[in-house]
C-alpha cells in the first residue's frame, strides 16, 4: 500500500498560474503600511529586510542609451499616468539624472488588495546604470520621496541632491530600513549651479505646501530643461508675487528647450487659492471659537502647521500635537530651523483638561477618515483624553482625496453624533491646494517660454487639460508632448523632437509586505477571486487501485458561504464529490488523479454557482492510499 | 493501519466562527450584481431561485406594538444612516403601513467583498407582519423600490400602492425573479385619498429626476404625518414654481404632526440648479457641437432622457441607446406615456454610420467608469461599432457617486486618449441632482408647518444638517427628532413624543449571491483576511503511532507570494512544518492531532510574517495513518 499526493501538490503548479520569468533585481523593504491595510495592524518593530536578486528579465525591450553629444533624452518613468510615483530621467551622452522617485498609494479603489504601494518601473535605469550621476529630489512629499527606500539599491545608491528639510524627511524614512546602505546626501540650494558627473543643473525656489521645494533647470548643450517640480504661484488676485517674478522671469533668460510641469490641478481654471488666505480664515477661526478647536490636516502641511503653531503662540493657546505623522514632522521643522517653537506652547495631551477649553487647539492627523488615526479614534470616543462635545469645533482643513470619500463620510458622521461643530473646506477656504490652476500654469508657460513643453504629474486628463489650456493661451500644438509613462523622448540640436516607438519597461512596481517586483497577476487575481466568493477546499482519500473513497470527503472552506447555516449545501456536495471520483475512476487503470481533479473542480464549480450564485476557488485535494 | 483526518475537519468547526444563531426568514433571489462584481461576469439565465426559511432570532428585543388608539408610531428601518436602502414604517393601533423598500450598492469603500447589495432589516415588521396593510412606494430609484424582489415573502406579499411609471420599473424587475409570487399592485394617484386597513393616505405629486415621483400624507387621529419622498424644488431663481407653491400650499392646510424630509443635499446651502437649466445648456450643446455627441447619464434620469430624444427630434438628429438600462427605461418610459418617440428618431447602433457625424447623439450608460458599460467599451476601443476620434465631443451628464471617484478617472482618461472633447458637470451645468439644498427644504419645512420634524434620506452628516438648518430658521430644537435606523417614535396625541430606548432590530442585511440574511461577519472577515494576505493550507500525513512524517509535506497556496519566484521559503516551511510536528508529538501518546495543528498554524504563521511580513490563513490538514 503506498500514499500518494495529487492536487494540493507543489503549489507552482496549479492551473491559474500565467507566470511571467523572473525579472529584474528584487529588494524588499518595511514600509508604514498603506490605509487598506489598517484595519488589520502588525508588529512593524523588528523585522529582517529580504534582499532577493534575480536576474533581470532577457525579454524586455532594450533602448539604446544616447551616445549622440547632440541628443538629449528625457524619460517620464513614472507621474504621468497617474497622481504619484513620480520619476523623470534626463540623459546625456555622458550622465542619467534622475528626478525625484515617489510611489502612489493604493485605495481600496485600486483593486490591487494587499498591495502598500506602487513604484515606477526602472528596469530603464538598472540597464544604464553605470550612467547614473545623481537623484535629485525636488520636496519632501511621498509620491516624490516615498519610492527611495525601495529603489535605491536598483539604482546603484546614487548620490542624492535635494534641499535640507527634503533631506531630513528622507533620512528620516530611512531610519526605518536601517539594513540599506547609508544614503550619500548632498544638499543643494537656489542659486547655486551644481556638476553632475559633466551636467549641471540649477535648482530655483518654487512654491508648494512644504517648504523646501524646488524646481530645476538641467543645463544641456543646446538649452536647458525645466523640471517644475510640484508647484502652484503665490499670488495676490491672480498677479504672481515679486518673488515668483524674479524667479520666473531668470528662468526665462535661459534658452529653454523643454519645460516639463505640474498638471494636478489643469482641469481647474484660473488662479487657485492662495495659502496666505487660507491662512487668514484659520487665523480667524482660532481666535474667534468657543471651545476647543480640533484641526484635522496632512501632516505634510508643513506650511499650515507652522503657522497654526505661530497663531497659537500669538494669542497665548496651547497646542496638542496628534498622530505620530505630525509629531515627527514637526520635530523635523525644527530641526530645519524653519518653525521656533516656545517652551510651553505645545502640552502633552494628558494636560488637555488643565486649561480652559478656549485655549486648546489639536492638531490632529486623520481627515482623510482613516480608521485607526487620531481624528477618528476621537469621533468614535476611543481616545483616551480628549471627549469631544457639543463645545467642541472640528476643521477639517485639507481636501478629500479619491477614493476617500466614504471614509471621510464616516469620519464626519461620527463628528456630527458628538454634537460637534464642522468646519469643512468645502464650506470655508480653510485648505488650499498645493498646485497651481491652469491659470498660473499658463504664466509659467510664458516666462519660461521653452520650444517643448511636456505637462507631467497627473493623471492623462489632467495632462491633456494642461496642454489644452496651453495650446489655447497660443502655445504651438506640435511642440507639446503628451507623454505616457516611459516615453522615450530626445531631442537632437535643442531643435529636432524623436520620440521612440519603443517604450522603456512600464510595468509597474508593488511593494507587497517586504516583496517587491513586478506586478503579480497571479497573486493579484487570486486574491480578487478569493475577496468576493472565498475558497473550497476537498480533501479526499481514495483507494488507489479501486477509486472508492475511504471515507466521506473533507471540505474546507473559508470566505465562501456561512457554514452553519450551510449544512445542507455541504452534504450534498460531499454526496456529489464522493459520486464525482467513484464515476470518473471507473474502469480506469491506472487511475489518472489529474484527469479526477479536473472532473472534480468543474463539477463542484458549477454546483455551487448554481445553488449560491458564488463561485469559490475549488481545490481539489486527492490522496490515493 | 487507519487514516484519520483532522484540521480540514467539516469546515463549521473553524476557529474563527463566531456565528449567530440563524435567524430570520430567509429568502433568496437573484440581482444584477453590484459593481464590485462587475469584473467576472458570470450567467444570469436561469438560475433557481433558493427558499431558505429559518426560525426569528429568539433573542432579539421585541417591541410591543401600538395598541393605544391615541399613539401612531413611526420607524425609520434603513436610510437615514446612509444614502440608500430606504424604508419607513408607520403604524397606528391598527395598521402598519410600509413606505418604500430600497437597496444599497456596495463599492470597494463599503469593504465587505463579495456582497451585491445592502438591505433595510425588517424583522420588526415580521414580527408584526399581520399588521401590515400595504408597501407604499414614492418612486422608481432603486434606493427605493431595490429591495422588494427580496422582501416581499418577509413581509407577507403585502399589496403595493404607487403611481404608474414606479410600477412598471417595479414589474420590470419582478420579471428576473420569476419564481416570485405575483405581486399585488395598486395604482394611485395624487388627488386620491386611499384607504389601507383603517388608514387613509393622500400622495401629492413632488419634483424628482424620475416622474411620477410623490411624496404621502398619512392620515391620523391627530393629524397626519407627511413623508416626502425624494425631491427637489421646481423654481427660478430661488421662488418656487406656481405649482410647488400649490402643492405644498395645500398640504399646509392640513394638521401635520410629524414631517419626514429628504436631507441628501443639505449640506449644499441656497436652492440647486434647476433642471430646466440644465435642459437649456443640453439643448445649446446638441445643437451647437459640430461632430458626434455622446451623452453619458444614468438610465434613472427619465426626464433627462426623454428632453434630450425631444430635442434630437426637433433639431432631425439621429438617436442611438447604449446600454440596456437605458433601453430598458426607454421601452417604460414610452409603455407609461411619458414619452413618445416617432419613428426613425432611434437607429439601431449598426446604422451609426449611416449619417453624417454632427446628426448623431448617443445616449449611454456608463458615467461612472463601469468596467462592463457602454461608455467605458467605448473609450478604451471595445465597442464593436463606435469608434472614438477627434471630432467627438463626450458629455457626463452626471455627477460622481462617492466611490467611484479613480474609476471615472480611468474613464476621462480613456476618452482623452482618443482625443475626443468632453464636457463634464464640474465645467458646465449639464447635470442637476434631484434633491434639494437647504434652501429648498427650509421653504417646505414652513410650508409644511409641522409640530414634529425628522430629517431622512441621508447620512448622519446630511440630517444634522437638515436640522441646523431647519433650527436656524426657527424651528423648536426639541420637535427634531434625529433618527438612526430602527429608532422608534411614538407620538401620542399628536402632541407628545416618546421615543424608545429599544431599537427595532438594525443589523444591516445583505444580498451575497442567493443568500440573503443578516451581515455574515465570519464570512466577510475572512474575505478581507483573504483578500489582502491569501491563504496558506498544509496537507500532512503522519504516522499517527510515532508521528513521523510519512513525506514532506505539501503546501496549496493563493493569493500570498508569487509562487515561481518562491521556492526558497516553500522548501523552508516544509522542513520548519516537519519539524514542528516531530516536535511536538515527540513523547504524545495517543497523538492529540488538534494540538500539533494549534502549534503548526503558530509557528507557521509567524514564520510567513517575518519572511514576507504577510499573514496569510494558514490551515494546517494532518493526516494520521
Amino acid at each position: 500500500m503506498y500514499a500518494r499526493l495529487a492536487g494540493g501538490a507543489p503549489a507552482p503548479a496549479h492551473g491559474r498560474s500565467e507566470g511571467r520569468p523572473a525579472n529584474g533585481e528584487r529588494r524588499g523593504g518595511r514600509g508604514p503600511r498603506g490605509r487598506a491595510q489598517a484595519r488589520r495592524p502588525r508588529s512593524m518593530t523588528n523585522p529582517p529586510l529580504q534582499h532577493r536578486d534575480t536576474v533581470a528579465n532577457p525579454d524586455i525591450a532594450v533602448i539604446p542609451p544616447v551616445t549622440d553629444p547632440d541628443v538629449v533624452r528625457v524619460i517620464p518613468l513614472g507621474g504621468v499616468e497617474e497622481v504619484g510615483k513620480n520619476m523623470l530621467a534626463v540623459e546625456t551622452a555622458d550622465d542619467i539624472l534622475i528626478f525625484d522617485a515617489g510611489f502612489q498609494f493604493v485605495s481600496e479603489e485600486n483593486d490591487a488588495p494587499g498591495i502598500n504601494y506602487i513604484l515606477p518601473n526602472t528596469q530603464y535605469l538598472e540597464q544604464n546604470r553605470d550612467k547614473i550621476r545623481g537623484l535629485v529630489i525636488t520636496h519632501g512629499h511621498l509620491d516624490h520621496i516615498g519610492g527611495i527606500p525601495f529603489l535605491m539599491e536598483r539604482l546603484g545608491n546614487p548620490p542624492i541632491y535635494t534641499r535640507y528639510l527634503t533631506s531630513l524627511m528622507i533620512l528620516k524614512r530611512q531610519e526605518e530600513f536601517p539594513h540599506l546602505p547609508k544614503v550619500n546626501m548632498h544638499l543643494v540650494e537656489p542659486g547655486q549651479r551644481i556638476k553632475l558627473g559633466t551636467t549641471y543643473i540649477k535648482p530655483f525656489p518654487v512654491t508648494h505646501s512644504i517648504p523646501d521645494s524646488m524646481g530645476i533647470s538641467v543645463e544641456t548643450k543646446y538649452g536647458n530643461i525645466v523640471i517644475s517640480g510640484d508647484l502652484k504661484l503665490d499670488h495676490e488676485d491672480g498677479v504672481p508675487s515679486k518673488t515668483e517674478q524674479e524667479v520666473w522671469g531668470t528662468i526665462g533668460k535661459d534658452n529653454n528647450i523643454l519645460f516639463i510641469a505640474d498638471s494636478t490641478n489643469a482641469e481647474k481654471t484660473g488662479f487657485s487659492i492662495p495659502e496666505m488666505r487660507v491662512h487668514t480664515n484659520i487665523e480667524e477661526i482660532i481666535r474667534s471659537v468657543k471651545g476647543r478647536l480640533i484641526i484635522g490636516t496632512f501632516a505634510s502641511q508643513f506650511a499650515r502647521m507652522t503657522h497654526i503653531i505661530a497663531i497659537c503662540e500669538k494669542l497665548g493657546k496651547k497646542v496638542v500635537t496628534e498622530g505620530r505623522s505630525i509629531k515627527t514632522n514637526i520635530e523635523i521643522a525644527q530641526k530645519a530651523g524653519i518653525l521656533t517653537v516656545q517652551k510651553d506652547t505645545i502640552i502633552p495631551v494628558q494636560e488637555i483638561d488643565n486649561y480652559p477649553a478656549d485655549r486648546i487647539v489639536v492638531i490632529s492627523t486623520g481627515a482623510q477618515g482613516e480608521e485607526f488615526a487620531a481624528l477618528m479614534r476621537i469621533a468614535t470616543k476611543q481616545h483616551k483624553f480628549i471627549a469631544l462635545g457639543e463645545r467642541d469645533t472640528i476643521m477639517l482643513s485639507s481636501s478629500v482625496i479619491p477614493g476617500n470619500e466614504l471614509s471621510v463620510q464616516k469620519l464626519k458622521d461620527n463628528l456630527y453624533r458628538r454634537g460637534a461643530q464642522i468646519i469643512h473646506y468645502r464650506s470655508s477656504d480653510v485648505h488650499s491646494t498645493g498646485h497651481g490652476n491652469s491659470g498660473e500654469l499658463v504664466w509659467m508657460n510664458h516666462q519660461v517660454h521653452p520650444r517643448f513643453f511636456m505637462p507631467a504629474y497627473g493623471y492623462h486628463s489632467m495632462i491633456r487639460c494642461h496642454a489644452y489650456a496651453v495650446e489655447e493661451a497660443g502655445f504651438p500644438k506640435e511642440n507639446i508632448i503628451i507623454a505616457d509613462n516611459g516615453l522615450v523622448v530626445d531631442i537632437k540640436n535643442g531643435t529636432e523632437l524623436n520620440i521612440h516607438k519603443e517604450k522603456a519597461p512600464t510595468e509597474i512596481m508593488m511593494v507587497d509586505g517586504f516583496t517587491v517586483g513586478m506586478r503579480q497577476e497571479v497573486v493579484i487575481r487570486d486574491r480578487q477571486s478569493l475577496a468576493q466568493d472565498g475558497m473550497f477546499v476537498i480533501i479526499a482519500t481514495l483507494n488507489i487501485k479501486t477509486g472508492k473513497l475511504r471515507k466521506s470527503p473533507d471540505i474546507i472552506s473559508r470566505g465562501f458561504v456561512y457554514l452553519r447555516e450551510s449544512q445542507a449545501l455541504l452534504s450534498e456536495a460531499r454526496t456529489l464529490i464522493k459520486r464525482t471520483v467513484e464515476k470518473s475512476t471507473e474502469n480506469m487503470q491506472p487511475i489518472n488523479l489529474d484527469f479526477v481533479k479536473d472532473q472534480l473542480t468543474d463539477t463542484v464549480t458549477g454546483f455551487l454557482l448554481q445553488r449560491t450564485n458564488k463561485t469559490p476557488m475549488v481545490i481539489p485535494v486527492l490522496i490515493g492510499i
